[in-house]
């Protein structure tokens, strides 16, 4: 798998690295729609219960394919229409979600707290 | 340990409620020096490799108060200094930078990449 491109240059550090690609209130729930819900058509990662706007999603959309973490595809001609899905790169994030899956439903007031069951079957154990 | 209130409503998706309080490109950079470099004062939060503004990080530290992440104590009198740091709630996020730790290390060209070691010790294992 090519490694991801930042080409922010703020510092080595993995941290930063991670923020600068995906420090954003959106390009992770793009991400998590894709994942666990598969959604895959603009029009579908558009009606998130959170509201993404048009020119938010567009523009995140763009980032995650220069950086290779999503790929579009034509999924019918004749109209032509395409389909967004995570690469391999980009379904290595399910680990991070999974840790904020946790964090956000324990330490978060009015978080949906999933059982310890759910995380596993997220998770594929 | 009393729950992380989140005013922004967006939903109740865990990681919605989690990118609202950290997912911005800096807030987990001020909680990781303050949890791995044991910084407290605001001049060694501000020197930063990554280059923060006065203005951003008195921003998010005052955000970081409110969502009770972060504690301000005076340290010193006469004349009066105040140092910051995590509390027990912000304590909470360690796994989550462990996670980007490991995701950037591996996935991003030229982030640090910490050996295994070095993460279980970071994790007290």
């Amino acid at each position: 798998m090519n490694k991801i491109k930042n080409n922010c240059n703020r510092s080595k550090c993995p941290i930063t690295n991670t923020l600068d690609i995906i420090g954003d209130k959106w390009t992770l729930l793009i991400i998590r729609d894709m994942d666990f819900f598969q959604k895959k058509q603009f029009n579908e990662l558009l009606n998130s219960h959170e509201g993404i706007s048009t020119n938010i999603l567009t523009a995140r959309l763009k980032k995650l394919m220069e950086t290779g973490l999503v790929k579009k595809q034509v999924y019918q001609e004749n109209p032509k229409r395409y389909e967004y899905t995570l690469t391999s790169a980009g379904k290595t994030l399910r680990p991070l979600l999974v840790e904020m899956v946790k964090w956000g439903g324990e330490y978060i007031e009015g978080s949906y707290a999933p059982s310890k069951e759910d995380i596993k079957k997220i998770l594929g154990e």
